[in-house]
Order: C-alpha cells, then sequence, then structure tokens
C-alpha cells in the first residue's frame, strides 16, 4: 500500500504501535455504542474506553471548559498508549477536535462524532433529503450542516431536535410508551418531508433505532455516529498502517471518572457487549460536578 | 396487481379480513425475536402473539403432541379472528406445518421458520458455503438440509450444534464472558470452513447476532428467522391481497400459557419494544408440565 512519506515516518519510528490499543472517550456511556460498532468492526483492535461520568453531562459546560477536559483525558490516555484516539462525544467533538489535532500533531490520529455520520448519510441517501434527530444543543449548533455542506453541498438537512428523548434513555431500563412516543414525535416531520436517510445525532439513540426503523419504514436509511465512526476509525488506520496483526479476539477496558458502579450498570445496556471491571479515574477536583 | 383466481374469491369473501391481525405463536418467549422483526418490516399490522409457555420447552415432547399442541393453539387464534398464522418455533414447524396447512386449507395462510431462512440464506451466500448454528435437537433433525436441497440444492451446509447457548441467553440478564465463549466455540468451526453465510437457526441467537458478528468479522452475511419470516410474510400477505390498508401505528398484543409475570420480565428483552398487559390462556390440563 502506498502511505504519504510522513506516515510511513511514523510507522517506521514506532512498529510496535499496531499493537496499542484505540482509545475512545465521552462525557459518559452514550459512547459505548460508538465503541459497540467498533468492536463489531475491528474485533482483533484492543480498546480503551475512558468515560468522563463526573462531569457529564457536557451540554453544561463552556467550550474553553471542554476543551480543557478533553485535553486533560487525553493526557492520560496517551500516557497510557494509545495508537489512536475516538471522540464519542458531539459536544467534546464541536469543541476541542481541532485543539486535540493540533496539540498532538503526526503522533496519533484523532477521529471524532459528525463528519463521519454526515459523509455516510452523503454516501447513502437517493433523494439528497437528509434528516437529523439530535439534542437541542446539537441541532443549534449546526455543526451537521457545515459537515454536509462540505461533503454534500447539494444535500437538504431537516434538522429535528428532541428533547427528552435521550434522557428517558438513559433513565429506563425497560422502554415504554414513552420512549415510542418521543420516538414518534421525532419522526412525524421526517415522515411529511419524505426524507430518506435519517442521521441519528446522538450516542443514546442507536439503543432505539429499531424503533426509529418501525417509525420510519424500511425505506427510510439510518445512519449512526457508531456505525459511521467504525469505518472511520478502520480506513484511519489503513492508511496510517496501523491495523493491528493479531488474529486474537481484541480485549477492551474502562475507565471512567464518577461511580465505576453506576458506570457498569448503566454501561451493560449501551455497549450490548460483556463490560467486566471499571477502573476509576480522579479527575482535577475544581472542574468536578 | 394480478391475484390467482382462489385468491380473489378469499378477498372477495372477506373484505374485512385485511385489517385482522397477525398470529404468532412459539412455545416461549423466543419467537418474540420474529414479532420483533415483523414489527419493524410491518409497522402498520396489527399482531397476537401467544406463547406456549406451560409446555415449554418443545423439544421435550413428541411430534404427535406438538401436533396436538398446535392445532389446539390455532384453533384459539382463529377464534380470536387472524389473517395469518406464523409458527414462531423450530420444532412445532417440523411437527406440525404441513398438518396445520392442510387443516386451514386456503381459509388462513401459515408461515413457518426454516423455510424462510434457507430461501435468504441461498439469496445471500456468493461462495455456497452456509453454515447453521442450531441447538442438537434442530441439528439432528436435519430440516436445513432438506429445505437447501429444495431452494439451493448446488449449496453446501455445515451444521454445528451448540448445546447451551440458548440457555444462556434465557437465563443471563446481562451477557457475560460464558455468553461470548459459547459464541466463540460456534463460531470456530465455521471460520475455519469460510463459510460466507451463517443462518442462526434458534430465536434465542439474535439477541447475540452482534456478538456472532464479531467472532466471524463483517464479511460474513448473517440470516436469521425473523428477519427471514418478516419478508415471508409480507409477501404472503401481499400475494394474498391481505395487506393491511391502515397508516397507523399496529397494535400487539400478548397470551401467554403460564405465568404472565414471567413472560413479561423475560420477553421485554427478547421483543426490544415495550411488551404491555400480558393476558393467561389455560390449555388443556394433562399435556401441562
Amino acid at each position: 500500500m502506498f502511505l504519504p512519506i510522513e506516515v510511513q515516518v511514523l510507522v517506521a519510528m514506532d512498529p510496535i504501535a499496531r499493537e496499542m490499543p484505540i482509545a475512545v472517550f465521552d462525557s459518559g456511556v452514550g459512547g459505548l455504542t460508538v465503541l459497540h460498532e467498533c468492536l463489531v468492526t475491528l474485533p482483533h483492535e484492543d480498546f480503551v474506553y475512558l468515560g468522563d461520568t463526573a462531569r457529564f453531562p457536557y451540554g453544561n459546560h463552556t467550550a474553553d471548559e471542554l476543551r480543557k477536559f478533553a485535553l486533560e483525558l487525553t493526557q492520560e490516555l496517551v500516557a497510557l498508549g494509545t495508537k489512536l484516539i475516538v471522540i464519542a462525544c458531539n459536544s467534546a467533538t464541536a469543541a476541542a477536535l481541532p485543539t486535540l489535532r493540533e496539540n498532538l500533531g503526526d503522533r496519533i490520529g484523532v477521529v471524532g462524532v459528525v463528519w463521519p455520520e454526515a459523509r455516510l448519510a452523503a454516501e447513502v441517501t437517493r433523494s439528497g433529503r437528509i434528516a437529523l434527530v439530535a439534542t437541542p444543543a446539537t441541532v443549534a449548533s449546526r455543526v451537521y450542516e457545515r459537515a454536509l455542506e462540505e461533503v454534500a453541498p447539494a444535500a437538504k438537512l431537516l434538522s429535528v431536535e428532541s428533547s427528552d428523548l435521550a434522557t428517558l434513555i438513559q433513565e429506563r431500563e425497560e422502554f415504554d410508551e414513552d420512549v415510542v412516543d418521543a420516538v414518534e414525535r421525532a419522526c412525524e416531520p421526517l415522515r411529511e418531508a419524505g426524507v430518506d436517510t435519517v442521521i441519528l445525532g446522538c450516542t443514546h439513540y442507536p439503543l432505539v433505532r429499531r424503533i426509529f426503523q418501525r417509525c420510519l419504514g424500511r425505506g427510510v436509511e439510518i445512519v449512526s455516529s457508531g456505525q459511521a465512526i467504525s469505518q472511520a476509525v478502520e480506513h484511519e488506520l489503513e492508511i496510517r498502517g496501523l491495523k493491528s496483526n493479531s488474529e486474537n479476539r481484541g480485549k477492551y477496558s474502562f475507565i471512567c471518572t464518577g461511580d465505576p458502579e453506576f458506570f457498569r450498570r448503566a454501561g451493560t445496556r449501551f455497549l450490548q457487549l460483556p463490560l467486566g471491571e471499571v477502573r476509576q479515574h480522579q479527575v482535577i477536583a475544581e472542574d468536578c460536578r
């Protein structure tokens, strides 16, 4: 495979990097749906997941604070040893992706949400009529509009916000009619507009993907962060020559900044795979909630 | 649409049949993964599900007993009013499908498992190397071999039995390493044989479909009963002119022959959608376990 010179140098400089884990971080447990897809797409890679549950939700912090958190968490992950960093969180991607890329330079790649979903939606849409369902903060940020303008300038985006769906998914261990109603309300304008592709712009939503599919019908393509990012991560590893050579089942482990027992209990529902042990990492006290 | 004369007569005879529910029956909660797929594929249809939990598992009964059970349950479902019957159970399909078809004649169609999966596997395989993972009883019945000989005589089937996976899935509310190990053991011979399509021949297995996908890799197509049956049901409704005209969200309800609370609790995990109320139906006492 032909690689750009700087990447060849990087690989030549660090031949053991291929077997290092990929690091995924998020404000809490939502990003585990992203890890889930990565585990299915890249079964031979090792992963370490860091959930900043002590400072959840990130929507309550300024962009400056989020950049500070992202730099702190990244420092911890780099110290543990990692070959690629994935930001599995909308707010952190919007606030900190350029800062992290600048900070890490060519040493370690950084993949964030939003652009991978926009690219995948642009690929699968037939009519160019795409919808986004997301939290009010994500819709207000217009970050998906900006991403789609880059990757599919002819596409039309209909953005629909749901103020309660993420909370309902996190709180209800068994999905009830309230959850179905929240999905129905989000889908109504999408059906009216006749979109053919829907971006689930919140990492909590893949847990109710099938309720969305039932509401929208089989003819509508649903694109989620996890699915899009897992493809982007695979691509990034390939162009950097960093795919693991292992043929064994990859390992994965968890760190959280809040209560490990809460993380383990809530996380199992989001990961949909055995979670195992969770280690706690103390964040800088002044930022804790 | 052109319809065979006898079907046209049937539709003309019963114009309200279109809005009747589709009935799904199974020995327990496993068939709820079939109902799940039907609910996603056919969101405007009504369904009634009957789980014969009092006489679960069907593997412990003779073919004669299963035919008797199937006739009894079908009688109950026909009395409630239904336009199509789905047998979401391997053992019941193998024992009772021809008997039920003979018994119901042209009045009500019957769709069973096995043939839809075999047809779907034949459609998606590129190499013709297909595998079946199922319980020892299903593997021993060679029913998938017979079905594949009919629909894809050139295909080669590798059958792998798992004696513990269905029980582990039913018993473990959270999937742990035992579940992953059971899936790994089942996948090992499939990877060695280089099959490109795997039939999950037990209605419990879709709950661990993603663990299978992680073990097999994204390049292997996984076919499950629910997915195949939901397509077969849609096709059957179309050729019989029985698709609902409703544009509302379809309703679904549950009947079980054992403890409704057990059914509700276990069933929610298998349905992956809100379950709601469960009604109990008393079966003939002498057959109860």
